[in-house]
């Protein structure tokens, strides 16, 4: 039987994990001081929206029922019958795995681990080569459709000190079986030319499809793991912060708009993770020249509405309790940032659309901006940026057509 | 309220049937007799390891244990504990659907259609253009992740008679709603390099992906297709036989093999289909020149272990319960061919793997041969066949390292 431990850490459990995890600190730019403290999920957003009646609002209701099938359509292209049907139905996977614990107040996936539907295996495979059983992981984590993966150790100090029951929204423990050590994380790359249209219903189909797609290959791939013999938890935003993570395990750097950019996709990915008890060799993260572009660059800010992005350099101060306490780092205003959203009754991505890493990748010229900007270049690739002809928003209509 | 009609045909709604398909009929190249019969889904083969103790046996109680956790691998490479934990994973998506209604009897996408999880939007959008209607449900069928998508009207001659209660395992009625007219099919291609390892339960996962695949992916459309206010039911191997189906939206040609030869994929597909109410122009098949080829190649025949697959022309006979009565037409001997699997304990998919039309069709000369092999120089592209280096199969360890 899976012996289950809370995630909250004491204040000498945080000194152990800052002192085990300083060098990995160091090479990912974590900048971790004394006064930090585990984050609770009571205090994301989309919790808070539930049980702070400084968040709840009419517009953050209308927001969350217009993903009912009663939807009401808002007003002009991209906000139709047609882009709300589209966003809604590219969410159904994850709906369903999100939705089946509601009665014991599991929201799967996202504010409770996603549950096992298989049994571990009596019988546990053999592993030999370490290195070699993370080369195969990764193989069947892209045979199953993930488009980068990464391994890392555990570091609790990214583990919510609590997880949210979904049925009374209260602080609940955050547990994981004992014995996983390990995380697999895995990015799932969003449709470009849906991104394009950022803000519109249209264009948060591109977020739903990629959380339909990272349920399903977490829980196949934490399946297979289960099959070997060894212990896997498939997570999505539930459990433990995922940009931690993805950046200690070589995936992309923080960026000012709050997201991990990646050299593949620049910003254009969400991430999945599972927990593991299956030996497994970490890979080490090298520094991708990423964020120091963003040190320079404030597209991402000057372009956000309600101007919830930070224009200097990284900081550990915000009063907001869902921001993270003692990490120095690009902090958005959550309360402006998800207003916006509520107001338009869909995602915004614009700070992923207008980020200059958001690129296909395709063309030579692609490929060699992205060299100048993460190199002692980057100041050339600023430029080259600024010069070049703005790129529009993709019209909703013109995507249908 | 949906008025649900069974789907079982008397004598003159068959006769009716055919008159109204007859051209289409034509077009494809179906040779339906007066001794046709719609197919009782009790007499698959599947369904009948459960109830025929002609067919029930040791072999098929293990084939069907082993995708459980506590499977007992086989021997030999291919075989071992982790190809079965690959294969077993990549089903995991279905399973989850196929298994929800168990209690009910309900097999979804097997045995039932699968239940819808959202409501259908009560405003209808205005469809204007049904041309244009079509383009775009083919648009967001590939956006979600259907390779091939064809559209064609409901024939109920290829509707099973009665479906399968899998609690009692008894026949029942075969229940749609009334009012939908078309069917969208939707082709979903198996990973080439997995399928290049059959016989094996590692190549088994390219089968169980697919249907991972397609449950996600046709559930997908059907709710987009609800949220426009119209029905969508979604299918997979429930309901009525695709085949037929496939083959008259114009996705490709009936094998010797049994399977449905795409242009594109050859054999490597496997199908799902939406039944709706959405109005919605329908494909016109044309000769692909697929068949044609077949009447000269006996490749699958030869490969095939037990001997199911005929040598020869099509033929309206067979004794077998499980080959549907009155259609002229290749059959294999089911009996023989799911014996196989069971001993093997897992689905066997050599024929597939075998024909000269399951190729990459990145290369010049696949792309050739197909045209050779379609045009009335096919005897040149069996020759060219024939005289090429025998693919042999990859050896699953080869498929791991």
């Amino acid at each position: 039987m899976t012996k289950m431990v809370p995630q909250l850490l004491t204040e000498s459990d945080i000194k152990n994990q800052r002192k085990d995890h300083l060098s990995s600190d160091d090479l990912v730019g974590f900048n971790v001081s004394n006064s930090f403290r585990q984050f609770n999920q009571m205090n994301d957003m989309f919790t808070r929206a539930y049980w702070d009646e400084s968040i709840k609002s009419p517009d953050t209701e209308a927001f969350f029922n217009s993903y009912r099938a009663d939807f009401i359509p808002r007003r002009g292209e991209g906000f139709n019958q047609k882009d709300f049907a589209l966003r809604n139905a590219s969410w159904l996977i994850s709906d369903i795995i999100s939705n089946r614990g509601g009665e014991k107040g599991l929201r799967e996936g996202f504010q409770a681990a996603i549950e096992s539907d298989t049994e571990i295996a009596p019988n546990k495979v053999l592993i030999e080569d370490v290195a070699n059983q993370s080369i195969e992981i990764k193989k069947i984590a892209k045979l199953f459709g993930a488009d980068l993966v990464g391994i890392t150790s555990v570091d609790k100090r990214w583990h919510y000190s609590h997880r949210v029951d979904t049925k009374t929204f209260s602080a609940v423990d955050n547990e994981l079986p004992a014995d996983c050590n390990s995380v697999i994380v895995m990015a799932h790359a969003m449709d470009y030319d849906l991104v394009d249209t950022y803000p519109s219903a249209l264009a948060g189909a591109s977020t739903g499809r990629e959380y339909s797609h990272e349920a399903s290959i977490c829980m196949q791939l934490a399946a297979y793991i289960r099959g070997l013999g060894y212990e896997a938890i498939a997570s999505m935003n539930d459990t433990a912060l995922v940009i931690p993570y993805a950046i200690k395990a070589g995936l992309g750097e923080y960026g000012r708009n709050q997201m991990v950019l990646t050299p593949e996709y620049g910003p254009r990915v969400r991430f999945s993770k599972i927990f593991t008890s299956l030996p497994l060799k970490k890979d080490v993260p090298k520094s991708l020249g990423i964020k120091e572009y963003c040190n320079d660059c404030t597209k991402c800010a000057k372009a956000c509405p309600p101007k919830a992005l930070p224009f200097g350099l990284p900081t550990e101060g915000s009063e907001s309790p869902s921001t993270i306490k003692g990490v120095k780092k690009w902090s958005a205003n959550c309360e402006k940032c998800f207003g916006y959203w509520a107001k338009i009754r869909t995602d915004c991505a614009i700070c992923m659309r207008v980020c200059p890493f958001n690129r296909k990748y395709k063309s030579p010229y692609d490929i060699v901006w992205r060299w100048l900007a993460t190199s002692r270049f980057r100041k050339l690739a600023l430029i080259w940026e600024a010069k070049r002809k703005p790129r529009k928003r993709l019209k909703p209509n013109d995507w249908w057509n």
